[in-house]
């Protein structure tokens, strides 16, 4: 385990305490060593490099996954977790996902808006 | 014509100068009116919406396409083009694109840096 | 509000009547003015737009939403039972589905088959 | 060979005259039996069913192909070309297209009607 | 009825006994002649082709499924279903979906394997 | 750097010599280490897990990118390319395509097909 994996294990406990261990349990016996690629591929290479504030790297995960369909609800619901916790506001979370009416599709847009509308009111 | 399509114009006008102009005369004599609603809803209604700048309304719009596929290749670089006027840097864009290596595919992720880089060398 | 909003007011509220009260009393503290964008863009300035009857223009938004994975059930559901209204038969919508097997693939048609059972169904 | 491959290429070859000898020509040697394949299943199982006229199916088609992002560029041509035969007049297109910008997002609906331009000046 | 048809047959009540006949009870009355399509298409013109062993294909079918996002669920798993029958291992199943992290993303690989684990534990 | 890093560099230069120092060479100036990243996470930490054979791997790849659409061309080719190195043969790349006429559509699975056949040409 090296620099980039120990990074992205602080970056990944404090936006999602607990998901390593989660991925690790789930996933272990089938893809040994997986949880640690996500944690360092995911948080260590990508979500912790300079040159983009971790909010605004929110703001384009959100974007990506509402544009995508927003069938992955799930982990929709986990960045829009995220993105609270990295200093969006729940209106630049709903602005980001409505823009993508644009984009993605009026569907899928409201689609994601739901999932959103779910976390906000899970932490209120 | 109403408040967001003069909204819609004065922004559009900023971002893409001729944009209006250039869509009429393409498509105007098959789509009577298309021209007004993408003045009208896209600018007018949606990328002048208060809650979330203009900047990172950019930052989403160049995720989603990233995230698309890229395959809308033109638009994109339209997009590139607008963000940068809305104030993003060569920097904050590439590390918009290349997160989307995580969601949309790191072929896609490439495929928009390629496009990217293309706009940046015009503007230099 | 202007001359597309109303037109849309009429339209949305003959094949969805009351969509516009919903859609503002679930997002309006969040996002004001989405409900009057959705009527005044998508019922006013696309849906009504003259060039293609009401029922041709259920048949392509069933065949891409089939064609776009089929993910955004609800949504779809809401459009088969609007196809309907517009005077599609249970037999055209479900042709317009099952063809989508040659462009969204197998999976996604039979997907989309099954939401139309659900409405068609409903309606019985 | 039977009964479907042979409503297959009585249709295909009043859509696409030529269709056939060209996919044998170029993926023989690689795919045998995959040009028999289109004929019978896309022309003489699909396309030729009762229950939707060819111009409906036309619709579905193009609007498939263009909110899938209208990179499969060749094909929607060819659907586009397909769809002028089979009744479709070339504002029918146009909107058929243009109202996918509520679906697969304005920048897919933008070149699918590039696309369609290039064929309707071929036609005229 | 013809030779592909029959092929198909076999081979489909060979991967997922009673397929056709819960095709017909469900999707005949709106769509006949559908069933007999996907037997002779699906599984006499395309998984029986030469070429490429079942074993190999149903890890193309796994990939994309994943690739496209994992919203064709039901699909997803009848296909991991079908893969352990054609001789796929648990592992190499796993492996071919958390491969796709690369290509139709994070988020809609870990759904696939969600779905995955699902049909595991079932058989086990 | 570390021990992921260095196993992914022996396989990415086995498969695709030269392709660190071009990915460095392109984009290291805006988006420093992400060729390192690339050549870590992708060939490192994905293409050399156990578990599942390369030549799998590579019709797992080619099936997600022609499903997607077949929109990356270039990294299909590249990975067509890396496919026939790891041992596919031109029949079973190409059947591998043709399958997802079935996922991904028609129109997606022959894109594919002329990306393959370019690549055979070249190598032949």
């Amino acid at each position: 385990m090296d620099a980039t994996y120990k990074r992205g294990q602080t970056l990944s406990e404090t936006l999602n305490p607990g998901m390593e261990a989660t991925l690790k349990a789930r996933y272990d016996a089938l893809l040994p060593g997986m949880a640690e690629t996500v944690v360092d591929f995911a948080y260590g290479q990508q979500y912790s490099r300079p040159g983009l504030p971790l909010r605004d790297r929110y703001i384009a995960t959100i974007a990506a996954l509402t544009a995508l369909g927003a069938q992955t609800r799930p982990q929709l619901k986990i960045n829009i977790s995220g993105g609270l916790k990295a200093g969006l506001t729940q209106t630049e979370i709903a602005e980001t996902i409505w823009q993508m009416a644009m984009y993605g599709g009026m569907p899928a847009a409201i689609n994601a808006l739901n999932a959103a509308l779910e976390v906000f009111e899970d932490v209120s």
